[in-house]
């Protein structure tokens, strides 16, 4: 990777690697959508490898589920993030050859992401069938100023040749042909049918729609001033086409911006089409590609001076951090209504769903730079409380809600129970999620009309869930009996640690809120049936709470007879036979202590508070020695976690693994799109690790530790609606308010007065 | 049911049920095939509710299975028992209309089936749409004698005309349409696709071949000398056909002979088809139906001489359980390659998968009343034996062999494994069974080649799938985790009573049978590599198996953590909500203390030695109130246990609900095929039950008791190769031998000497 500019993502000095990891990696998204960064002469076309294609935030579609045993409140569809047709599509004609019939040869391909500005600069070197050569250099953007925009601008010259060259801006095609049809359960390409209307026949204003979901959106193509152009019927398709006279070494430009409007019901979408039409030929006609283009980046200097990381000493990791943040800001959605795919938007990977990955490893990156866009990313959550509710139902649970493993629309799509529906931990993990918000931004607001009814649904799971125990083993204790906890290499068990400590935080934070708000908003307690003696009942199962530990070997248990079992013999397995969950039967695995990511111990960095340094490193210890890191979301949790037990390597090497994953295909799947969880525990890495960010008293603390290759760590954070910029090097912290009222926080937990025009100075050692 | 002959079975008198019911309690076999009483007009015409069909045991095709999450060493494929055209299909022409083509009334039925001689009378009174009413008689028997043959008599006689009546016997159709698609996973019935080949255009003999799984097998239709008829191309298909001229009041009859061979791989079933062909017509040209009918009954008149019981005092429960020894006797295979499918050879329930009830429900019928037929039963497990090391080693288990839970062909076919593969106490039930066979018929030869292999490798699999427990709970104990036993309400537990308890004993007789085998046979334990460590292995498991006890309820426990789950509330469940696995997700059932059918209670049964009634007591009255019977594998075994508890009102209720669950449909789903396991659990229920028969040093005890309805209850076993009769009444037991050198014997637990010629008498009271 090319360093000489911290913001450019320029891959070739990298090894090679396959053509849709780089697809991948170069996508360009804005929350709203992802299109990945395909060969725009591809398009439907089977002569080509690549995977191209444009993935819509909550544009789904069913497909059907099958099962040998089909068994009662099984979810019997998937939904499926839609891979619509890649807009870069673009055809040639050369000497009467079209290259959508015949292909074209690409000879050189160079792709250059600004981060900076979110362009996405690309070069391909050409050939036709007829020995003609040309370059054709893309600019492309996602817009962040409207989220409904992708802008790109085609620019052609003749390399060997002077002569005519056509050029044809058409989509003669509706179902993006998915090529990779993979073995492994993860990737679950699960084809959708799609079907398309023009909302007039000479515009190339279409509306797709898919068959079972009835969702549709629009998607209108709009020629920019640049150097506009007309539409006309070819192939009795609206096309954009234009001929022009290359003459060596002068380039011809064009410039599209494509308007893709929210999905929406079908009917709906029906109804609202001509005046999106209207409104995007309205505000674009007159745009040029730069106009658009520095709206857009506007934007996203906002997002780098609230979100980015400075890091000195180590300007591949540096790279590496912002290439993460910048694809999580790609990713997550804005409007309420949508979340963060475990691939982001870049692929088709795990059909598009949302995991508890979204909350656990992805928000808190947004709620302490973002506030504003992690606030949107639970009212997704708020959104599906009914089909939570529901679902709670279904599976017999009285009260509460039970949000579902892996979902698009908020209903549960997961088709292999022990490893999905069991992990009702997201309960937790969701509310969790809402009360780090609360406490870091203090939206009362939220927590009024939103938080607080998540907090006390989840907690209400956790009642009707559980149940006090009356035998010898667990007398007296509260109890929660057949779940799965994050580590999916053990299954439905009886008090999985992580589980109970997040059901017992679910718990607890019910009872803080329902206090607070019951002094001055009783009417929201009275509204939700919320009761004196449902507030003891969460009380006392929060205090009885029965959290496995081993006597013997001094250890946080897993779960009740998770260290009964044989260990796993990791040394001797084959490297090819990992990960684990792809060569050996679930029950093989179940049979074993192996551990496909961090579970107990994840709970150490999410409830820091008065801990032992000891009992954490005795954790550590066993459950490092168990963990094979087949997830993606356990290397980051390690690295934390042994920062915090002072051991400095390990930390790093933990964090190096982790910040480079897509960039360097470490998983060997990046194809199939990245792996945002993973690039928001690098920032978790980071701050919650090398920094040592936490709360403390309502306020924050940092302890950070740098490792020793690192000369300055630079980041800011929102907190109680004031923007904050701490400045760590190996000696020194340096904590500054830009804006906003003093406040008290905590500098390896002594307490400091912020205020501004201040900067507090701290020595580490 | 009419009383006036125990052995007829003519169903009119009971509540009407529907067609599909009579169709699978008619249903004609012998071990080889069974052919369902349906409707013999239906044929593929959808018109027609019924629902044909032929099963050849071991006649399979694979069907597909598929996951949402497809996991490594799922098994891919089902397989799934063919359901063939029906034979009975004829077709009438009356005034140049064809029943196949315009559907003819069927205006009544009445069938009666005599278990004397196998042979099922129907009639059918049949109207044409010209309104011409003829009555077809219908006599048809699955030969005892010669398995290959179903041997069929058409009678017609004109009810209201004189006139020509043409009648075509022609298979136009080869693939069974299936109209039952089911909700119900029981059901499960898949499409296999079929083709068929004439050996010579000319003659009626096809070779029918699946398609994925390759096997064939030949059907020759040849008729009989009764009233031959010639063979010509109707339809371009082979066919008999015959013009009457009827006259009222005067029956014209033919027959025919329906040939089936075994099934082979489809190369070898193509060589061998011409001699097939040859062999039937020269075998059956020249018979008659009555002749060939005499063969057959002589068979069954030796089947009732070994099996009948005959009960005094109440004549439904005696024809019952008459029909249910008739069904067990038409569904066990006899060749050593095939078993007995859940529901007999009668209809598609569970696809005709052979399942631990073989073994542990219908066995023991075979074992003392026809060990010839058990002995082959038994070898179809061996013939599996490499399917099952190959299963286990695919399992990740290094030793040892893993059956299948539900197969043909010796592989997994289960597509649910918690409720599937997880069922690993079918090893340990096929060991108990061999050992059963072994205690019974002291058969030697049947020890050396094909027993002790099982045995051995079955208990090698608990070593390896077991382990040595280090934890405080269980130190030193041999546990075994990641079971299902049979109780499927709750799945993948530690330390299931049943599994732990069955795994002990396969242990403990590959023991025995090592000691015993090593004495003269030392070459067998050589050939097996069974050293004297591994037996001390086996002694060490065998004496250190953990067996859960709770300390508080002083009762067996399920498993691990089964007591300490809440219980499902089942007076409170609708009625219309069993069986809860149709209603409720699996995980919502699980999450309680709620069982399928007799779990823990059954071991009770299977090792009766030194048991505490007071133990006994607890146990059973803790697992009835929470047992649901959603199985019809549950009700005898309580029953049983009722029995030994001397609670004979309790004992003889769920011994009635048990001896008529077909007859009455009361589960109903008798439509999809009987309940062969319940009908063999009768059998348990009577002779292990009500007369006390069990295993006592070396030879058998009686410790009977009956209930107050019974005047007398006789029936005969072999035992060591002897016939021996008992019979009991109220107040006495009379033992004889019938054939055979004496031997010591027990009543009540008191030793006797059976001689020739010399009644034992005993008093009971």
């Amino acid at each position: 990777m090319d360093a000489n500019d911290a913001f450019q993502i320029h891959l070739q000095k990298l090894p090679p690697q396959d053509e849709k990891t780089f697809e991948t990696i170069y996508t360009l998204g804005n929350g709203h959508f992802g299109i990945r960064a395909s060969n725009p002469l591809q398009g439907n076309n089977s002569h080509f490898n690549g995977q191209p294609g444009m993935f819509v935030n909550g544009f789904y579609d069913l497909t059907e589920l099958s099962y040998g045993e089909n068994y009662s409140g099984y979810a019997q569809n998937s939904q499926t993030i839609c891979q619509l047709p890649d807009p870069r599509f673009i055809i040639f004609e050369v000497d009467g050859i079209r290259s959508d019939e015949t292909p074209y040869n690409v000879k050189m391909v160079d792709k250059n992401l600004d981060m900076r500005t979110g362009v996405l600069m690309e070069i391909f070197d050409i050939e036709s069938p007829t020995n003609k050569q040309f370059r054709l250099t893309l600019q492309s953007f996602a817009s962040h100023d409207n989220s409904h925009l992708f802008v790109i601008n085609y620019s052609v010259s003749a390399l060997n040749f002077n002569g005519a060259l056509t050029i044809i801006k058409q989509h003669p095609y509706i179902n993006q042909q998915i090529q990779t049809h993979s073995e492994d359960m993860r990737a679950a390409q699960r084809q959708t049918v799609l079907d398309r209307t023009y909302l007039k026949s000479k515009l190339p204003i279409m509306m797709i729609s898919t068959r079972k979901s009835q969702l549709a959106l629009i998607i209108a193509q709009q020629a920019l001033n640049d150097n506009p152009m007309q539409v006309s019927i070819l192939d009795d398709l609206p096309s954009y086409s234009k001929t022009f006279d290359l003459t060596q070494g002068m380039a011809q430009s064009f410039s599209f911006a494509y308007a893709i409007s929210s999905p929406h019901p079908l009917l709906k979408t029906t109804l609202s089409q001509s005046a999106f039409a209207a409104s995007v030929q309205k505000r674009l006609a007159d745009k040029s590609f730069k106009q658009l283009l520095d709206e857009s980046a506007a934007k996203i200097d906002q997002f780098w001076a609230n979100s980015d990381v400075e890091l000195e000493g180590d300007d591949t990791m540096a790279k590496g951090i912002r290439f993460n943040l910048f694809h999580l800001y790609q990713a997550a959605g804005r409007n309420g209504l949508t979340s963060i795919p475990a691939k982001g938007l870049t692929g088709p990977g795990y059909e598009g769903h949302y995991f508890w990955d979204a909350e656990m490893f992805m928000l808190p990156f947004f709620t302490y730079t973002e506030p504003a866009i992690a606030r949107q990313l639970l009212l997704y959550r708020y959104h599906t409380l009914p089909q939570a509710q529901h679902r709670a139902r279904e599976m017999g649970v009285n009260s509460g809600v039970m949000f579902p493993w892996r979902t698009i629309n908020g209903e549960e799509s997961s088709s292999y129970y022990p490893a999905g529906t069991a992990q009702v931990h997201i309960n937790a993990d969701i509310a969790y999620a809402v009360d780090t918000y609360l406490r870091v931004t203090d939206d009362d607001d939220f927590l009024f009309n939103y938080g607080y009814e998540i907090i006390v649904k989840t907690a209400r799971f956790w009642l009707a869930y559980g149940h006090w125990a009356t035998d010898k083993a667990h007398k007296g204790k509260f109890v929660i009996d057949d779940v799965t906890g994050p580590d999916e290499y053990t299954a439905m068990v009886s008090n999985n640690y992580f589980t109970n400590r997040m059901a017992q935080n679910n718990l607890h934070i019910a009872v803080k809120y329902s206090k607070r708000l019951k002094h001055n908003h009783a009417d929201k307690l009275a509204e939700l049936d919320v009761t004196d003696k449902e507030i003891d009942e969460f009380k006392l199962a929060d205090e009885g709470m029965y959290l496995p530990y081993d006597d013997d070997l001094k250890i946080k248990k897993q779960d009740d007879v998770s260290t009964t079992k044989p260990v796993w013999p990791i040394k001797e397995t084959p490297r090819n036979q990992f990960p684990l969950l792809l060569h050996f039967h679930p029950m093989t695995i179940y049979h074993y202590q192996v551990n496909k990511q961090a579970d107990t111990v994840m709970t150490d960095i999410l409830f820091p508070k008065n801990q032992d340094l000891d009992q954490l490193k005795r954790d550590f210890d066993y459950y490092e020695a168990i963990t094979v890191h087949d997830s993606s979301l356990s290397r980051s949790i390690f690295g934390i976690l042994a920062h915090r037990l002072h051991n400095a390597d390990e930390a790093y090497r933990y964090f190096r693994q982790t910040v480079m994953m897509d960039l360097t295909n470490s998983q060997g799947n990046t194809a199939d799109g990245v792996h945002a969880a993973n690039m928001g525990s690098t920032w978790l890495g980071l701050i919650y690790g090398f920094a040592g960010l936490g709360m403390e008293n309502r306020s924050f603390n940092l302890s950070p530790e740098l490792p020793e290759a690192w000369s300055r760590l630079r980041f800011r954070i929102w907190f109680h609606g004031r923007q904050i910029e701490m400045t760590i090097t190996q000696t020194e912290i340096m904590v500054k308010l830009l804006s906003g009222d003093s406040l008290q926080f905590y500098l390896k937990h002594k307490p400091f007065t912020l205020t501004k025009n201040h900067l507090v100075k701290e020595f580490i050692k």
